[in-house]
């Protein structure tokens, strides 16, 4: 697997996980499904938390978290019953130190108060349904990144970053890792993306979305989290 | 609630239904998970249908299913935890009687066999998800149409509606409530979508789904299953 392969994989993950921004933008951002605990279940956590809990323990079942990009939100206990048939095309080693979900969900929340129109609108499942969808496509993203292209940049300079791992010399690492031209080429896709599928919405009956919000929801966020995980990766291998 | 309103509800949720499909088209048709029992799971039910299983009955505790529109692909036996807040815009009545969803299933799976570019790519997991997602807002879009559609033109020719209900004579319904002027808008529609949102697809990273195949879907399945669910509110209220 080449590192063009890999960075073909995060490009097609963009239109999922900008569709899925514009999907929760036509809900309230409903404050009160995450900031206190949901009617009706006998549980202390939000409905938010509630309904990832609940999903995750399914999707431990059907053998989700085998995959190293994808990382469980919550704690899951129960063990897969099926053996997911994928493995992953390039080997990755102690990638089980490195979770991002608390940052991924943290920069998302902040991320709703400015892609949500309106404050409230009584649509809390749809908008906690629409929140997972979103969520772990940017998790896989993000964990995805981190993980194959942190291994395919070692592999190509193993030397290299063997010093700089062995000094625990991380602002090197990551300077050695990052490409601004490849940020700039993904900043300008994102924005190219985010215009084009909401080109001729019907603002009568779907909410716009400001293509700006989400260049800048990956340029301060998922990037910038992506070679987190990708310094995260190389100091735990 | 207008006609009008509700109208727009249905052609909003075009853009969700639309980018499923193009979602789900990213995977291969993988039919083991849908012709035989899921492995791993102590089930005669395939993966498909061990899913939406699994994923109703969390989504009952939601209050999901307390809508008029969200009627369950499967049996559901728990009750909602919590009280949804939402009450339908419009009194709708006996819409209990009507349930599609085995129709909706069996034309999204015969989609699938010209949607899918590949037989089997091993993402069986992926595929299901990637079902789950656009049947729902299929289901709902077919189902809100039939009720609220249908339950408007009742409600603007009541006498006329009520004698052939009477008579039970569900082709002159049928007539009576097609508008060919708004189906040709929905299919041009559809059309323009399934082509804006492919718009620039770099085709060594996404697959690419043929736009006719989507408006065909519109004319030869969704308009039709709204319609049959629109007669069969009629008849049933």
């Amino acid at each position: 697997m080449e590192l063009h392969e890999i960075a073909a994989h995060l490009e097609a993950k963009e239109d999922t996980i900008i569709m899925g921004l514009i999907e929760r933008a036509q809900y309230g951002r409903n404050r009160e499904a995450y900031d206190r605990p949901a009617k009706g279940f006998k549980t202390n956590k939000t409905l938010f938390w509630q309904r990832m809990a609940l999903l995750e323990a399914v999707d431990v079942q059907f053998g989700r978290f085998e995959m190293p990009e994808e990382v469980p939100f919550t704690q899951v206990h129960s063990l897969p019953l099926r053996i997911n048939p994928i493995r992953p095309a390039l080997p990755v080693s102690k990638y089980h130190h490195i979770n991002l979900t608390k940052q991924i969900a943290n920069n998302y929340f902040t991320l709703l108060d400015q892609l949500c129109a309106t404050d409230f609108d009584g649509h809390l499942g749809s908008s906690v349904e629409a929140d997972v969808h979103v969520l772990r496509h940017l998790s896989e993203r993000i964990h995805y990144g981190a993980f194959y292209v942190a291994q395919k940049k070692y592999d190509e300079q193993p030397e290299t970053y063997r010093s700089l791992i062995d000094r625990d010399d991380q602002s090197s690492i990551e300077q050695l890792l990052t490409r601004p031209e490849k940020e700039e080429e993904i900043i300008r896709r994102v924005d190219e993306k985010a215009r084009s599928f909401q080109q001729g919405v019907n603002l009568d009956v779907r909410k716009a979305v400001d293509p700006g919000l989400i260049v800048e929801f990956y340029r301060h966020s998922v990037i910038p989290l992506t070679k987190l995980g990708e310094v995260r990766y190389l100091i735990a291998r």
